[in-house]
């Protein structure tokens, strides 16, 4: 049994905790039954040998597979991971989502999506990247009572992602603590009107609004004064093509949203000035995770 | 020459400053050519011997046509009001709107709806009530350098709005300065992801959706303190049929949402507990401001 997850980039500027999309890049696993308990890994996190996120998976695989199967069962699991780690594009919800559905599909339980992202929760209380890696494409998500309530846009493919995934990360702990406790009622009004419009622009398909609605005041420039380059990444996407560029997540990685034509120009604006960097181009994912039996 | 401007409810909860829709309750102005300036006026403020709101009228439409005609020319103004006055329906929004489209359609000069929404930001910094009385339907805006930026979707013929008119107002002035100085970030990012959730419902046609999307924490219970008779008429609503129900602007209106087939249901049960408010149902708008000449 095989199950991948897509990348995924949330807030998407001042969709705070809120809005996220998925990228085509993906982590698998395909996990066999096996006398002995085994892994391998293959991919971004294999130098690591202490393979602590694989370890994430496999205690959250085991915590829900002992609740659905009364059987003694050892499996090999073998991933090929696409998505960096601790750069902000949703690697750790990727586990978590994976982790779950897998150990649903091989227990022979049935698993809705719904349920799978609420059951995620308990792993990661915003919805922002768990959302998105569940459903693919563009999403609006907030919980309710322990429950995640969203609703899914699909992305069309004259559209590509170009992230920026610079050399070190900014610590989701340290960005979150960056954080003022508290907002005014300007800034307040501020990002709820942008992750509004922001909303209707996906909706609606007028990528030309994405650049006035994807402006944020209430957590990139904190986060962004911890890696000042990331102010001239934006600066320079946004003026060589970007539809938006906004922090990925808590960072440290950029994300760009252009047209499919404007792609070339915009990597090469980038890679001229940032060559310690990764950049590169990616499709969106309109699927979300993918269980193969 | 006849100009006539929908009323508005703006807010819907969570979009504080920037989600709005029209309802089918106009103001009309007729404007002739005369010897003599002359007003009449019919319907709402009939009885308010200071015609205070058709002043601001004649004062705003003066202005724009001393700049735009260099004729002595007077007129005969015949208002004919739907839009109940300081009650959270947008009548002065209505009046600020409909007073330029007034001053450039009797000047025989081309005015555009975005033209004529950045000019009305000169008598209303929000464009929450303007945008949708100038388009109709439901919008979400922001602005952003003297400009009005927003997306409108149109709204269905199957919806319904029942307003909750009470028999007295609160101040705008005062509900502004009841709302706090600042918002934690739980509060801020919980209007940010209701109002995006809110946003991408009414895009997606997704009505049942209303009811979680539609919550707020920065503003709404604050301003309902005031007159707190609205908790119930909420509770009452949202019990009975409602889609959704929120506070109109800044009160004391009560919009509320309904299917068609829902609407006789819910304002009886809202009139039997609200003898002494005015409790009806309304169309949707979707033309927004109209000029005949």
């Amino acid at each position: 049994m095989t199950v991948s997850v897509p990348a995924t980039s949330a807030n998407l500027g001042p969709g705070f905790d809120t809005l996220g999309l998925a990228i085509n890049l993906r982590n698998q696993v395909k996990i066999t039954t096996s006398k002995f308990h085994s892994v391998s890994l293959k991919g971004e996190g294999s130098s690591n040998p202490k393979l602590k996120d694989n370890n994430m998976f496999i205690n959250i695989f085991n915590d829900f597979y002992k609740n659905i199967s009364n059987k003694k069962q050892q499996f090999r699991f073998e991933f090929q991971n696409e998505i960096p780690l601790s750069r902000g594009l949703g690697s750790s919800s990727a586990v978590i989502i994976s982790a779950i559905a897998s150990a649903f599909a091989v227990g022979g339980m049935e698993l809705s999506k719904q349920k799978l992202l609420n059951l995620a929760l308990q792993f990661e209380s915003h919805p922002d990247n768990i959302t998105p890696a569940v459903m693919g494409g563009f999403t609006v998500a907030t919980v309710d009572d322990h429950e995640v309530h969203f609703i899914k846009k699909k992305l069309p493919k004259n559209l590509k992602a170009i992230v920026v995934i610079p050399n070190r990360p900014i610590s989701t702990h340290l960005s979150r603590k960056s954080l003022p406790f508290k907002y005014n009622k300007d800034d307040t009004a501020f990002n709820v009107s942008h992750s509004s419009l922001l909303t209707a622009a996906f909706m609606s398909e007028n990528w030309e609004m994405l650049r006035a609605a994807s402006k944020d005041r209430i957590h990139q420039y904190y986060r962004m004064k911890q890696m000042p380059e990331l102010f001239y990444v934006q600066k320079i996407a946004l003026r060589n093509g970007a539809l938006m560029s906004t922090l990925s997540g808590s960072g440290s990685t950029f994300f760009n949203l252009v047209y499919e034509e404007d792609a070339k120009n915009l990597i090469s604006k980038l890679q001229k000035n940032f060559s310690h960097f990764k950049i590169f181009s990616c499709d969106f994912d309109n699927d979300g995770i993918k269980v193969d039996y």
